[in-house]
């Protein structure tokens, strides 16, 4: 059930497309364009990477869930979804994960 | 089914942790250390923006999943996994999203 | 004489280190800390990737300036200046740039 | 004299651009094109962001080099150069930087 977070909170993104820009963070977020967006990933990689080098856990999980929710805000503004990056993840890594093995190591 | 890929590929990347270091890329990066993995997460998120940029949604899927692949990794060097990350979206954004828009006007 | 502007402004941030934090951006950057300095460096950095994206020389140049400087904000937080960064540059590219083709494509 | 280092190197990077693409490093980097000189300074912020986290100060001015070098080389490509970066931190902080706490605490 707590699987499916990302596809639920993906169309949470998709009714804020036509929210009043002044309603939400995510509809003032979209008004400012892909831009800010983007900056918003710079920012919260950047975040990720230092909770990280000071090994603090629960900052790593929420910036990480920060990351991935502006990723989440950038692949709805350009009307793509967290499916299709599932189903890349899945792709590549299969059942076993041993195709991955064998992409990587000859990539 | 598909939703559980992020939770089946951190079990993939558990079990990684007691291969040969020769005998994956991800069993590679976990010999390198954290800072090896953090600076593939600066490096994907860098083409992750610009794929969005170039506005080419393949690449953008491709990017964002090798974004969230490499989070993966660092939060299962870091005894984490994408179940934490999940679970804080979800308590940020409960089911209608309604509390998103709350935390984060006032914040 | 331009070419002492990082010097003069590493002056300059080092004065600002004992200013009142309200009395300055640079002096509230200061208070905030060193965490809050890098944040600005990954932002600046994901800004000037963007700019050279668009290809819009003013905004490359100004976004240049921006990571630039808040290089020299955290370089000044940890007692380091622009100095020693020019003085590795010149420590490997010499005056004739000859040295750099070695190093680099030895590495 | 250790001034001038930019804009020397700024020379070097001119010239470097007939070079044949196998000659040095940055004649390859070139040859790959913008997007792998914008992944450089990506990887660059990250490992400047990393060096200053872990407090290593002959690491922080390496890796500040490193990214104001591919800084350097995208201003090359991009026809720009270090002189007009130089020139608009002149100007927005002046000889006594108290036009910076102006623009900016206004800002």
């Amino acid at each position: 059930m707590k699987n499916d977070t990302l596809e639920r909170l993906a169309e949470v993104l998709e009714e804020r497309k036509s929210a009043d820009p002044q309603s939400s963070y995510v509809a003032k977020l979209y008004g400012k364009g892909l831009d800010a967006i983007l900056k918003k990933i710079g920012e919260e990689a950047t975040e990720t990477v230092m909770a990280a080098k000071d090994g603090e856990g629960e900052r790593i999980v929420s910036e990480v869930a920060d990351l991935w929710f502006h990723c989440l805000v950038m692949l709805a503004h350009e009307g793509l979804g967290p499916t299709a990056v599932l189903a890349e993840l899945d792709r590549r890594f299969g059942l076993s994960g041993l195709e991955e093995k064998a992409r990587r190591t000859e990539g």
